[in-house]
């Protein structure tokens, strides 16, 4: 088994480094301004022209002399000849001197000699004459040419990212067509044998290409255009092809994946052959097995595979030398500082990346989330990521920590964090909620912390056999009631048909049957546990005795639905689960008990959550194995 | 001469919520991965397999049954049974039992019955067999199928905006062609004769249409798609004709401009022709002249004329419906808390508000501007805008406001506030500076708040005839030094040919000249002031009597280059100004003499300036009137 051997890892500073140094503007291009939102100015612009090009009124009126009018008022008004009319589009063919006016509209030039405009709203007009009520100061109601800016002066500098404002700007100075950099061309191939394409049917053992695609629009966003070349397999000719391919089409070149040995190896002896290799590892988790090349004078890079460390090496590395290759600053979409959720750990000697889930609690407040794991559900939650020096061994709980942000920040109105459910999730999906599951337990502990406004929670007192109450008083919850949901049927899900001829828990225990667990802290795990219990102690030996003659209880999946898919792919013979997630794969199920489902909610956050309670009352329509209690939607504690 | 009248003016809250109210998401459509970056989703997507979908191993090495190396270390290595390879990509055919293993790859399924995967470094592997040399808990180095998400779980909702996650979240769960809401089509008409379209000459009168532009980008930036249909005249057949054009077109009308009470009174009976009138005017200043109709059951809104008023209208009204139509989150590009750099009016019943510059100077500070001028420069610098509501009559220096951003914030290295300069802007132009021009006396002031890192000033003490020391001493500024810049030359500017045979400031006071002058507080203005004193003082009269009789003396124009322009196109015959201005528009110039124009830069920014200094130190082609000094680049006065 081939295993990559890296040389001189640098850090990821030096990376991005590298790569920056050699990104240069490209061409330059003219555009239509209609089409110039978000382009960056190839040179500095000045104005051709002065605006406002004449002295301007301000508002309807007439053109004066300002020192006509000192000491003008209702009781003296000062009478002033009319010597003509300027229409906004016209221009005066006259000019003005003491003791004579002209009617002016709104936007129009005054008259040579007129130093004040005076508002319609203090005159009247007969017989050629106009009787003025209020003296005007100099100057009062005019814009004068160039006030704005003249011509010949700077306007906006190259370089410069165009939004509503400077395309406002270019269109007064009269700019139709403003010169600005090409956009950078990227070309992205994905590597691995595993892969294919999204909207085509899976076959076993494969799995869809994410970066090419969640890439693709990290392009966009750094203001590239991505070019999607393609999938490459574990094969010397098909790779050097498909790279030649995207070389010839695009300004830089992205690979990502080459997750096993095999295919990173052969990305390094590719890009060895081709070109010259830039650097090959970097001292950062994850991200390790970064590598970047030069091959015909373009940079290629090859990121890891995991989705969410190719977004965050991206972001460090890759983003930077994009804007520079359109001479735009190098300043992530934002960067929010938080407070660490909880105690952090760092790499040891190398830069540590953690994808983060931001919350809006007052302050803001960062959960680190494991990129490792490869997790497209990581990618799902996290808004950045936060980045842990070499030299730091942890960060504290509670430490101020700086979160790049992949993409705007939008807050939620309702934060709701715990268990799963998938009748719930089709309630919060009518409100401004962010939902974030990280099972009952963490739910709960993340109302204690007030991180959380709902928490969703299924949680089994083994000793009282009430749910949820006992084990939230035991956590210490302070300043929240516990709202009663419903009911959920659970049971062992098993094949269609139920070939293995399972009747309840002691089957378990038979060597011709595979389980398929639920994690620790889930409720379902909690009451599988206590069954066993009762196993157990009728044979008068440990739970943790019998469990190690079941086969697959240490096999843990996420979801209830995950348990079914287990059990309908063949991987486990039954596991436990709510009857809704049988249903789904057309399973069988044998019905163990109701468990009770309820909502957490931290008081001050009452009535920001009432609605999604009163649509919680409200549902008809419950999903199979579900059932409305007689106090769902009612206050059953207070902690 | 017509004025318009408002019958029920309406509240800005209530503007928004009408039109609100009538948006509603368009069609559907399917857009493939890669183009959907931006798009808003148009229904819950629930994914149709599990991801991952097998037991996926994230290292290389064998799978296992974790039970059989309970205890193995490199003392005691565990020997097991070679049963198959599993490369990523395949898929095993065989089951594991105890006592056997299989190769598996990164990123590969595991067999059924493994639970674990060792590294393939804790491993060596001869003759069919492999032997272990460490333990591994039960799901080690494997993620289980479906425990990102499984078949028929929510993974995303309607109306949630595509970024790079979501796409990445699609990707994975195969789908290939989400459906999204149609973007909404926006038609942008400008109104006014006086509009010229940018890129044409431009004739007497005109002047440049902006709002068409900034508005088409505002409509970009809200997710919509601009359709520009063009500039309306004061002609009701013409005016009908282009806004049928508009209505069959687009989704939603935008009308901006009709500043003049005519375009207005036009616009109005249009619309209440064609269909019927929402709401016209609204409690807001500026922008109470806005109305909205509903035409052949399509919205069409009438802005305000002035550039930044039409497009605080637009963020503060029109933004929430056209986001609406998409079916999204009704919030600003950003919200920035910021401390107000001035006591600022409110606008007695109506709600006010101002464009603002947002300085970062640790806490944000919030610059306003007027917006009511109608100046694009207003425009060029507004980051955002704030909101005084209408029960307030003023809001203090240093209280805290909520600025409303345009566009996402990018803030500068260095701020530069104070006086503008062609040369120093050239130089500033190199470096990540963000500069605003107030003038001398405002730069001064900006640095002793601390607001302000650098300011350029060339402010002449009329006592001592010194330059900016004296006076930046009188104001009190602490820590701060002065490093001096260089010389300008200033004089009299004059038609070319001189026809008017002006010699000097005497001839201010002719009956046949029409000056054009500089605001006070600028140092041209103070050394004007100065040398017609020395004229006073020879009659024995006050400045003031004197300045009586000089036509033009009230006419304040921004920059030297506004002079120049004045000069150039007649509307005066003669200013003070620095010879380069002269030179730019082929005027002649009588030289007066030398001002000194100096950086006043705070201590703490020294070091960030150093560049700046560098740079002006070694710049070697000086404009035409400008001049190095022995000193330049040196300290030569610290505060």
């Amino acid at each position: 088994m081939k295993r990559v051997i890296f040389h001189d890892l640098i850090t990821l500073d030096e990376a991005k480094e590298i790569l920056v140094s050699r990104a240069r503007p490209l061409g330059v291009e003219e555009v239509p301004l209609e089409e110039a939102y978000g382009r960056v100015l190839a040179e500095d612009v000045y104005s051709p022209v002065d605006v406002p090009p004449f002295d301007r009124s301000t508002v309807d009126g007439y053109a004066v002399v300002s020192a006509d009018l000192a000491g003008a008022s209702e009781i003296s008004p000062v009478k002033l000849t009319l010597k003509g009319r300027v229409e906004a589009g016209g221009f005066p063919d006259f000019e003005l001197s003491r003791g004579e006016a002209a009617e002016v509209a709104t936007g129009a030039p005054i008259p040579r000699g007129a130093d004040a405009v005076v508002m319609v709203e203090y005159t009247s007009e007969r017989e050629g004459a106009v009787v003025v009520y209020r003296s005007v100061y100099p100057g009062e109601n005019v814009v004068p040419a160039g006030s704005d800016f003249s011509a010949g002066e700077l306007i906006l500098r190259k370089c410069t990212r165009l939004t509503q404002r400077e395309i406002g700007v270019l269109a007064a100075a009269g700019v139709r067509r403003p010169r600005v950099y090409r956009r950078p061309k990227v070309a992205i191939i994905s590597t691995g044998n595993e892969l294919e394409e999204p909207g085509v049917p899976l076959a076993r053992g494969k799995l869809y290409d994410v970066n090419t695609y969640s890439l693709a629009a990290a392009v966009v966003e750094s203001g590239g255009a991505p070019i999607i070349v393609g999938r490459a397999r574990d094969d010397l000719e098909e790779y050097r092809e498909i790279l030649g391919k995207a070389l010839a089409a695009a300004d830089l070149v992205l690979i990502s994946g080459g997750t096993s040995a095999g295919m990173a190896d052969l990305t390094y002896r590719v890009l060895g052959d081709m070109g010259r290799v830039l650097f090959h590892g970097i001292k950062v988790r994850p991200g390790k097995p970064t590598i970047a090349a030069e091959v015909d004078g373009k940079i290629v890079v090859g990121l890891p595979g995991y989705p969410p460390s190719a977004l965050m090496i991206f972001h460090s590395v890759v983003r930077p030398a994009l804007l520079s290759m359109q001479c735009m600053r190098q300043t992530p979409p934002a960067v929010y500082r938080a407070r660490l959720s909880m105690r952090t750990e760092g790499a040891k000697g190398r830069r540590s990346l953690y994808p983060v889930v931001l919350i809006n609690k007052g302050g803001y407040v960062a959960y680190p989330l494991n990129a490792e794991s490869g997790l497209i559900s990581v990618l799902a939650r996290a808004d950045g990521y936060i980045v842990i020096p070499e030299d730091v061994e942890f960060m504290e709980e509670g430490e101020e920590v700086e979160v790049y942000l992949f993409e705007r920040y939008t807050p939620a109105s309702l934060y709701f964090i715990g268990s799963n459910d998938i009748f719930l999730d089709r309630i919060l999906a009518k409100f401004d909620v962010k939902a974030i599951y990280v099972g009952s337990m963490g739910g709960i502990l993340a109302v204690k912390r007030g991180e959380a406004d709902v928490a969703g929670t299924h949680m089994l007192d083994p000793e009282t056999g009430e749910y949820n109450s006992p084990v939230i008083r035991r956590l210490g919850v302070k300043g929240a009631v516990l709202v009663r949901g419903f009911a959920r049927e659970q049971g062992l899900v098993v094949a269609r048909g139920n070939p293995k001829g399972i009747r309840g828990f002691e089957d378990l225990l038979r060597s011709d049957v595979v389980m398929v667990n639920r994690p620790r802290g889930t409720g379902t795990r909690t009451l599988l546990d206590m069954k066993l219990e009762e196993i157990a102690k009728g044979r008068g030996i440990s739970v943790e005795e019998l469990a190690k003659n079941i086969r697959g209880y240490t096999h843990e999946v996420r979801t209830h639905t995950a348990v079914a898919a287990a059990v309908a792919q063949g991987r486990a013979d039954v596991g436990l689960a709510i009857r809704y997630a049988a249903e789904i794969y057309g399973l069988d199920f044998i019905p163990v008990g109701w468990e009770i489902y309820d909502l957490l909610i931290r008081e001050e956050a009452l009535e920001r959550a009432g609605p999604i309670i009163e649509e919680l009352k409200r549902a008809s329509e419950m999903p199979p194995g579900y059932k409305r209690l007689p106090e769902t939607g009612e206050v059953v504690a207070k902690f």
